[in-house]
């Protein structure tokens, strides 16, 4: 084990720990003292001080504005995982979600995403590419991609952009979407996103990545979709049962 | 709705379904053929491609190694959520973990901290820094904190290296955990984190925080880590209920 002094952790521990107490205390917009007032404070050199706040920055929990200093961000908006308690509800997101679309068109499934939908390759698929927006602010991009003769002709740019999918799933083709497989990974945003999403190119992202089902069993959607990591954060409920397994339950919302 | 063609998204799409579907074809390590070669095979122009390389490599889908080429990754490490059917069972994850103390102290718990383990700002926490490895490979950094109390004198760093932290805590601290709440937002890993965990600077990283409770619901952990993002994904089902509410059963593993 190293010497606590000579490693280095503790101390950019404590610079950070201090550097979210700030944050905590104040709200969004409201000014972090000068990184000199800052190194001051704590005792610090300025590159030790200047890591804790760029990764703060990068995790979007403090925003650098050019010439006027460091503020406190927006709070993130969260995908909420809450116990499945019958007695719990959980408000769904927080703000108001609209969309975007930015391409619509009927492609072919090809072998991978075939696979995944359980078609041939050959089978026609809706393709959308939509912009996720949270009280008009750009928050995600989406990729769905659905079997076409589960929706008929094609789902109109009004339908895609009105409301929440699932549900006009349900209304108006009768499928009853029942559960889903999601894989989180990290990743950085590409130039073409940054466009879209209105952060620096190479800023940090959740790539998402869901495959649902219907109440038969059959895929009915994939779609992999980019979320802003400045903005959004996933957070879950786990419970650990006495077998060392871990069970999680948790309520979504924002789709 | 924009023309399909002009926005360039289809485009971007098909670009990186056949790169995944050439990945998933081979198996890690496996080459990738050259940019000039996939340029003309898709009849893109370079930037377009290298774009949609960039973000696998990001993501850690791809690996680029200079002078020779690109290549299929290492599969990732995936912390699982599945069903919590009683008949369901799910490993443990895949791969063996161990730990390497990097550091350990005795400290306050300050105001954030303290807040979020019902402490006073003065109370005595135990706070470790360690490196989680998988099969020896640098997987994540965890920053510990555990009420000084609940330990006794101190966990040594045999004891935090070897084996289950969780167990440990139950069999020689009478610690029982209960259920615990996390959080996940993406980052990017810093100067010092790179080198720990033998990745580029600034390559995309999940920021995983959680609060663990014992059976008592008294709170014993806060935990901060950050797990490479090019090695570690997260898997979750959600169940969407009838009523709009979407719950998600999970079975987590490698903790």
């Amino acid at each position: 084990m190293k010497d606590g002094s000579s490693s280095g952790v503790l101390k950019r521990e404590r610079v950070r720990e201090h550097l979210l107490g700030l944050i905590e205390a104040g709200g969004p917009g409201d000014p972090i003292p000068s990184e000199r007032t800052l190194c001051a404070a704590l005792g610090v050199s300025r590159p030790t001080l200047r890591a804790a706040v760029d990764e703060l920055v990068a995790t979007g929990a403090l925003v650098r504005e050019h010439g006027r200093g460091m503020f406190v961000a927006p709070a993130k908006i969260t995908q909420r995982l809450a116990p499945d308690d019958a007695a719990f509800t959980v408000p769904r997101a927080s703000g108001s979600w609209s969309s975007t679309v930015l391409e619509s068109a009927t492609v072919r499934a090809g072998a991978r995403i075939g696979r995944r939908l359980r078609l041939s390759p050959a089978a026609e698929l809706l393709y959308v590419a939509r912009l996720r927006l949270v009280d008009g602010s750009p928050m995600a991009i989406e990729h769905l991609h659905i079997p076409a003769d589960l929706v008929g002709a094609a789902l109109t740019p009004e339908e895609l952009e009105a409301g929440d999918l699932y549900d006009h799933l349900r209304e108006h083709h009768r499928v009853h979407v029942q559960e889903a497989t999601q894989s989180i990974e990290p990743t950085v945003v590409s130039e073409d996103e940054a466009a879209l999403l209105d952060v620096p190119v190479l800023s940090p992202a959740l790539l998402i990545e869901r495959l649902t089902l219907d109440t038969a069993g059959r895929p009915v959607e994939y779609v992999h979709s980019v979320y802003r990591g400045d903005r959004y954060r996933i957070v879950s409920r786990l419970d650990f049962t006495r077998d060392g397994l871990v069970t999680s339950s948790t309520e979504g919302d924002a789709y």
